[in-house]
């Protein structure tokens, strides 16, 4: 009898409690006992809850206990590292799960992993950032067998990160990745672009993209592109012959900034909406052109692994492509390009953004590390 | 330091050297050192070889040794089960890999999953079979802690079987999957109906689709339905409230067979093709019907949750639908409607068949088991 593939005691500590936080935590109490994880964590920005024994929380209290418990530390990452590296032993490990999209914790995920603390976490910082960063992340998830997680980086709970990685594990060449990897872009495109010469003006989608709650509080955050950039740093990074590349992360991709350079210094949300439509012809004419050659505008995401190429644009498809006829709403589509899928790809399609996704794409790397 | 996640070793018996399980052979062994996969026993339809300590085996050696080696053995499961079942100790699993389409194998999973054996198949006979198997399986499987994994049974290497497993251990709640599962089934319909009221006819796609080896020798074990009835029994097993349904497994699902009755004895491929055309004008009505509406034909699988309907039928979707625009070739689509996806479904998409992504979905299995 196997008694070695019985699941594992899982001590999870939980760094952020905000709408992906609450989320996950509300999922991670309502997994059906026997249940293999225990928390023994939890962070808030101002507040650390810990017992080894496990918290006893409920998806109702965590916020009140946070806010009000006798037992409440000051949050401190070095001490996390410090108690959750003495509780793993054989057949018990412990997990950090980040879920703040924080710089200052992803730069503190090198030391769970020395420390034999797996991580898992939706937060892009850390495998976005400069390659020294990953590569430390890499050398030490080696050094100490932990394992570094991130399926809900990409995609939130589409199973994107785990197809890429299952295709190279099982020695298929990937050739390209082309997809819309932005809940924000692919809606306020899907809108814009139809295919048609008129429609609504960019601005007024942007605006009303903004009021639904799809964009940053300032939509630039989302218009840069830089969450693309990211998106495709953390995938290129899966890829062996694109390992060394990026050196300086998202910001080696070569990017396409929607954000008017005019407006690039205005500092308020508010101020960047109301400026927008000035630069609404400039869209109108990108729409036009693209319509005429029946096609729509698409803000994609490219990793061209031949010639190296990660790029993050503004691209014309006919009409009849997939990113033209398959998205709605805020979906995201990636296209995987390769050797064995041959002429036509392996394609996974739906909401890219939201918490309960999102928190699910993070239980699911959970359930990897125990079973 | 956590030792626990470094992974363990996986002796690995592999019974089917076919096109599936050839393509597999070569992916094992080509698995980058250091390899936590050592193939022990190979097994074909004439005879078995077995060292515990590993074959020397070439992807090109092996058919000519299971054809000549002095060490052969009459291929004897009873014999697999006892020796593998022996080679299981903490650290050190042992996995049945059934490459096979055999009904004779999978009756005997619950014997290697009792004996602490894990068992990965795109076998689809023995979890679309009668309850009582599936539910020995289960038994075995929970009894001794060993897995049985089929991720290849459903979309060949398309993350299915892995997403809805996700999707339920992450308390999301399924309402419906909805998809073309049959590669052979996709191409005749995408060949066949397009949204036109006229087209090639029914017998004349068939026939290609034979000759360019997309179907079976006899294209009625397309045409009944059966392999999708195989599938969505294999899919909705994964889904609580269904599991206990299908007593008599993928003959218990609702399915439309589009062999005319007329041909249902004809027991030679060749005379079916033959006689196909004789119903060609059913086919064009049902096409003409579908056009005028605006709709093409597919035939689908529907997983219906809250009515606990499971059917494989001939259904009409608009040419708008994805369906109609998103499928080429022999694709295979999935869509999962789920409470957190709500209104739009996450959907995967590509080959649902061949060897390579067949073995694939094996290997992608196997990396679970050690990882």
């Amino acid at each position: 009898m196997s008694t070695s593939t019985s699941p594992k005691l899982l001590r999870v500590a939980v760094v952020g409690v905000g709408l992906v936080g609450g989320e996950f935590i509300r999922q991670l109490l309502a997994f059906p006992a026997p249940s293999p994880f225990r928390l023994v964590s939890l962070t808030s920005s101002s507040a650390t809850l810990f017992d080894p024994d496990g918290l006893a929380l409920t998806p109702d209290s965590f916020k009140q206990e946070l806010a009000t418990s006798h037992v409440r530390l000051k949050p401190d990452l070095a001490f996390l590292v410090r108690e959750l590296a003495a509780l793993v032993r054989p057949g018990q490990d412990a997990v950090l799960v980040d879920n703040t999209a924080s710089e200052d914790v992803a730069r503190h995920y090198p030391q769970f992993l020395k420390a034999g603390v797996h991580v898992v976490t939706p937060n892009k910082k850390a495998f976005s950032a400069e390659l020294r960063l990953y590569e430390q992340i890499l050398a030490a998830s080696l050094d100490s067998g932990a394992r570094f997680l991130n399926e809900a980086t990409v995609g939130a709970g589409l199973p994107v990160v785990s197809t890429l990685k299952d295709l190279i594990a099982t020695g298929d060449k990937v050739l390209k990745i082309e997809g819309v990897f932005s809940g924000t872009m692919s809606y306020i495109f899907n809108e814009f672009s139809t295919g048609k010469e008129g429609g609504p003006s960019f601005s007024s989608v942007v605006a009303v993209a903004r009021t639904k709650g799809y964009t940053e509080p300032h939509p630039a955050d989302d218009l840069n592109g830089a969450d693309v950039a990211r998106k495709l740093t953390i995938l290129s990074r899966c890829i062996p012959t694109l390992r060394g590349g990026l050196p300086a992360g998202y910001k080696s991709v070569a990017t396409r900034s929607l954000v008017p350079p005019a407006l690039a210094s205005v500092d308020s949300g508010d101020e960047f909406v109301a400026r927008l439509p000035e630069f609404d012809a400039d869209f109108d004419a990108l729409r036009a052109e693209a319509a005429r050659e029946g096609k729509v505008l698409r803000f994609v995401g490219v990793v061209d692994v031949e010639s190296g190429v990660v790029r993050a644009d503004l691209e014309k498809y006919s009409v009849t492509h997939p990113f033209a006829t398959a998205l709605g709403g805020s979906d995201n589509i990636i296209m995987f390009h390769t050797e064995r899928y041959g002429a036509r790809p392996l394609v996974v399609l739906g909401a890219g953004a939201g918490a309960a996704v999102t928190a699910m794409g993070v239980m699911s790397d959970l359930l990897k590390l125990v079973y």
